[in-house]
């Protein structure tokens, strides 16, 4: 892992293009880190100036007389690369480069960027960047960036992979209150990466969350296992653009990256614990809550309002987001009703009615706090004639301190509030104008506490009955044939070195072959002709179901082979291929889909021929798949009602479909070369399970 | 339809129970009237006082020497009743009962609301409330309201069922730049409904869009067809409230009103034209778009943004709201190309990039209104260093009113955008933050004029070959049996009544007639034994299938009648039912959900046993269905892809399927005591269908 710690808490910052011309990047750089109160040195480097900004300047980096921690760069990309060697030899580490002209011009700003990453690497520096706005670090305090703003202090990390939408996104927040740890823009993301920052704000005592806007993602097919430890030291939000076809399509011509499907990132994200958001709105309400408020113990929550169709549209919102209303007992509705009117309401949501006076909020956050069912708590406010935000607010903040539950508060105007949503804020407190807000940012909380507590097992590491050299023999033969997609016997001998269940097919090149195969099998059998250039094989009488003997075996053979000869004579076919014909069990799928960046994607979901239009079907990243994450990719189908045993039916296997799943995602990862896996249907027995057709492309 | 414009537009108001103590509601009340700056006269009633606030009082209504066009009334609930029918008496025909402590407070407030509503119908008073905060016109202007604020002027009409949540939405929104028309308080809806209200705005010259805040609807079954005709003259957007189970459960607590399904809710919002959001920010949102900016021809959007990143997570919004991207043709690229750097976009988004000045955006914003495929256009500015929002803004104003087409920006950032919104918002352009805001809002304006240009028939008024004499009778003898539910016999013989297709199916109450009703129609036939008092007729051996000759109906009868009699010797059979056995086609269901509100609703999808596991279904409401929401019925279902021919299947009857759920409709619109119907499964043919079993209960 870089040590990136003198990136963000250097003792000398150099700024390589300062200026003494104001307006000029160069210029508005030392400006903020001066007006940002950075306490360090500060070199100014400019071969013409002998100061600047009343800084002594130096010609060059190597000049300056002691090491320096972080470097600056900005000036023209033309003579970037060359500067940082000047730096390498320098002894920097650390480097932020704000100069444009690279990857995102172009052919000729990609070879300069090849040459930065290579000098990076040649002399061990750090860079974020190239075309980066800048970084700052409002605890050092460092703003070295070109922003005109030094966001406001706080714990929230802030990650964006634009800088456009960075300073849009700052200076939307100058009204909302909210704080920043670290803000960091990504720019083209040559050097330092979006996870290497992300691994090092998870260790970061300043921040609390890290929030980030991103157009891809740099890591590979490691991203999951990597990023589950991430997420199990810090919570890390992400707005991901491209998530639709059209909006990949016009990401990919943005950002020049070649990005995975929006299916594999959504897998990718939620195995890795990370919380993927659809809104900017989003990004922050939920960051927000992150920042402020302790993590609930479990979904539980609780609703005082003193309106009732503002509890009822919490709920609404909660029932959509998978929150649970606390059903209060007998006694807690003892208490609440001495302290509210009968016209209120006792139950969650509680009513406390638009009359409410501070005193019978406080009572009844109280009550409501001490209730041991009680997760979390979504306080709301309408300005009503006799409502006192700011008593309220101070009520809030002392019951608070009692307990250590979240509590969110909902305070629903504009002007009335202003007072009490800083005093809440600045106490920890995080306060939303709308319902809906506040229960979205609780659900994500929520869905992080479970994450945390979610068991990441290896459980296809240790798997048993794994012939990994059957199989490598097999796809050498293939590609030796010049074959890409395997014959229906060899994808029988692949699953069975695998260990994956499934009706045995074998390949008879001859009629006697045909029948002992058969008769090894056990009857009924079916034959049908082996060829990968045969392709409608039931239409020219390649394919016979329901032979019962050794003799029908052998005359069938003959009576396969004359067919496929009568309609393609220039075919020479491989032979017949003799399944044993299974009986019938619930039909499911299980297939994978190769990511261009995450890898393997298994896919689980109902079988049979309407697969495609019924689309019940679930998907995980095989690398570093885990049991649970299996169960929930199982449960997530209707077909695993169907396996339950739906309607009084007998339940099926489901270990044995687990058990395909595991083996299927094994096998996947084990050999990259495999571009295309299919098995449909599986059929499920109240005792195992068995694979019927298998399809393998190299 | 009520007259309500002397409610809105009074020559003389009159506040009974008006009062010189500051903070008393009768002092606010006249205080906001006079501050509001009413130019009619203002009587206050009050019997102890001669004068109030500088006016004259009077002692009840009937003194006043004129006929007072609008009363407000604020006194204690006790004394409404009888101040109505003063009011009454003096000619009185507008009212807003501000007084609270009628059927919100419980049973005995119940009895004191329907007086109210006996005597508003005895005088013929309009009457909004009672527990209504008051109402609001800014064009009069009149603030009649107890509420703190009068709302800035505008287009937009608020109607709110709960006063809390108006006055947190009014105040919330003098930080947003939105303005009112009217902002009228519901109360408990006693008199005048919201229907009515929406009736009278839909036709207010000062009303561009009506928004409500609803936690019930007053009307009944007639909705859909009434607001339909409402919907066409002016967009209504509605947040109801109670959409969870939760929620609609709360709901029913706080407002006492018995909700219908929120399904149906949603269908008859969907049917009637009305745009439903599921937040209060999307109200508003919406609200602001349609009070703004005219509506788009089509649903072809341009962006141009000066982020990359903006414009992917603005199509990203788009595909999930079902908007189209246009894709510009060589000859408008062309034109852009010209204005716009290398490194930008010329495809749609169209990246003009961050150092884009005024000109640039001025540019390319004529060349793409211009293009004769842009519907409509989101312009995008993120606070870069060279934007110039202000700039942008007067270039938007000017290219604006060149085309009549909708320009939405999102300028996203706060305080540097400030004086830019103020600009735009003020000149009729929506501005919002976020992209996904706007184009939200922008779905719901396409939506809009989507819906605007839907034919709406009456395709179910005049089917022919409906027997209504037929069912009549049929459903008398049912009761007069004392059964709720019809034999298979019975329920075919409606399907034959109302010219839905249908295997015949006849009741034979001996051998011989069972022979006979099979040979009518044709082998092969099922017997079936025939009553409602045995449940598992198969395991009892009381259905035989695949009966072939008249000799074998003729023995099956006797066996059928033979097992009933052995396996229930207490039970008295009806007989024994003959079905004709139809040929296997697509299985669809036909069924009938009756909603405690909106009357009977039409379920369509997918048959077969696993009907409830797949749920792949769609519903209208039955009345005033039309052929074209029949069509979009069909269409919602995955089973329609199959009816439609599947991989090359041939497609199959939808006009059949069509008809049985129009005559389906019709049938249950004409018996309302229909309580249950069900037909699952209808085989769909190639020609035809067939309805194999029929479930109706009364």
């Amino acid at each position: 892992m870089k040590d990136l710690n003198k990136m963000f808490k250097p003792d000398s910052v150099a700024v390589i293009g300062a200026s003494n011309t104001p307006g000029k990047v160069g210029y508005i750089i030392i400006d903020n880190i001066i007006s940002g109160g950075y306490k360090g040195k500060v070199y100014p480097i400019n071969p013409k100036s002998g100061e600047i900004q009343g800084l002594k300047a130096y010609e060059n980096i190597k000049d300056v007389p002691e090491k320096v921690d972080l470097v600056i760069m900005s000036i023209p990309a033309a003579f970037v690369n060359e500067s940082i060697k000047d730096c390498g030899e320098a002894g920097v580490e650390n480097m932020v480069v704000i100069s444009a002209g690279f990857k995102e011009i172009g052919e000729e700003g990609a070879k300069l960027e090849e040459e930065l990453v290579a000098l990076s690497k040649e002399y061990g520096i750090n860079i974020i960047g190239p075309n980066s706005l800048g970084i700052t670090d409002s605890h050092t305090p460092l703003n070295s960036s070109f922003a005109q703003m030094m966001p406001p202090k706080g714990n929230i990390a802030f990650i964006s992979q634009s800088g456009a939408m960075m300073v849009a996104l700052l200076d939307w927040s100058l009204t909302s209150g909210i704080g920043f740890s670290k803000v960091i823009s990504l720019g083209n993301k040559a050097g330092v990466s979006e996870t290497e920052l992300m691994n090092y704000l998870a260790e970061d005592p300043e921040t609390a969350v890290i929030i980030c806007y991103l157009e891809s993602i740099s890591d590979d097919d490691n991203f999951v296992k990597a990023m589950r430890q991430t997420t199990a030291k810090k919570p890390i939000v992400v707005l991901k653009s491209g998530s639709s076809n059209a909006g990949a399509e016009a990401a990919s011509s943005h950002t020049g990256a070649l990005a995975g499907s929006d299916l594999a990132f959504d897998t990718a994200f939620e195995q890795s614990g990370i919380l993927r958001v659809s809104s900017m709105a989003e990004l922050f309400d939920i960051g927000l809550a992150f920042s402020k408020a302790p993590l609930p113990e479990g979904n539980n929550v609780a609703i005082i309002t003193n309106a009732g169709g503002g509890g009822v549209l919490t709920v609404d919102e909660m029932e959509r987001q998978g929150l649970k209303l606390v059903q209060f007992d007998e006694e807690t509705k003892e208490k609440l009703r001495k302290g509210i009117p009968e016209e209120g309401s006792v139950n969650n949501p509680i009513d406390v009615l638009g009359d409410a006076p501070v005193q019978r909020y406080k009572e009844t956050l109280d009550i409501v706090l001490k209730d041991d069912q009680v997760d979390s708590l979504i306080i709301m406010v309408c300005p009503t004639a006799s409502a006192d935000p700011d008593g309220i607010a101070a009520a809030i903040l002392e019951e608070r301190e009692k307990f250590g539950k979240p509590i969110l508060v909902v305070n629903m105007g504009g002007p009335t509030f202003e007072a009490a949503n800083h005093a809440l804020r600045s106490h920890n407190v995080p306060t939303y104008v709308f319902p809906e807000n506040a229960v979205d940012a609780l659900a994500a909380m929520t869905t992080y506490a479970e994450l945390e507590r979610r068991e990441a097992d290896s459980c296809i590491d240790d798997l048993d009955n794994i012939d990994k050299k059957a199989v490598e023999e097999i796809f050498a033969k293939v590609k030796a044939d010049g074959r890409d997609t395997l014959l229906g016997s060899e994808a029988y001998a692949v699953a069975e070195a695998y260990g994956i269940e499934a009706a045995p097919i074998k390949l008879a090149t001859n009629a006697d072959e045909a029948s002992q195969l058969a008769a090894d099998m056990e009857f009924p059998v079916v034959l049908k002709i082996a060829s990968d250039k045969i392709l409608h094989k039931s239409d020219i009488g390649g394919v016979k179901v329901g032979i019962e003997s050794e003799e029908e075996a052998k005359a069938t053979f003959d009576e396969i082979i004359a067919n496929a000869k009568k309609a393609h004579p220039d075919i020479v076919p491989d032979g017949v291929e003799v399944q044993k014909m299974m009986e019938t069990g619930q039909e499911v799928i299980v297939g994978m889909i190769k990511d261009k960046q995450f890898g393997p994607m298994i896919a689980f979901g109902m079988g049979g021929i309407y697969v495609n239009l019924i689309e019940d079907v679930s998907f995980k990243l095989a690398n570093g798949i885990s049991s649970q994450e299996i169960d929930e990719q199982i449960n997530d189908t209707k077909v695993s009602e169907l396996l339950k045993g739906y309607r009084g039916e007998a339940p099926c296997d489901i270990d044995a479909v687990k058990e395909a799943i595991k083996r299927v995602a094994r096998l996947t990862l084990d050999f990259p070369e495999i571009s295309e896996l299919d098995i449909n249907p599986i059929f499920v027995y109240e005792n195992g399970s068995s694979a019927l057709d298998i399809k393998i492309k190299l």
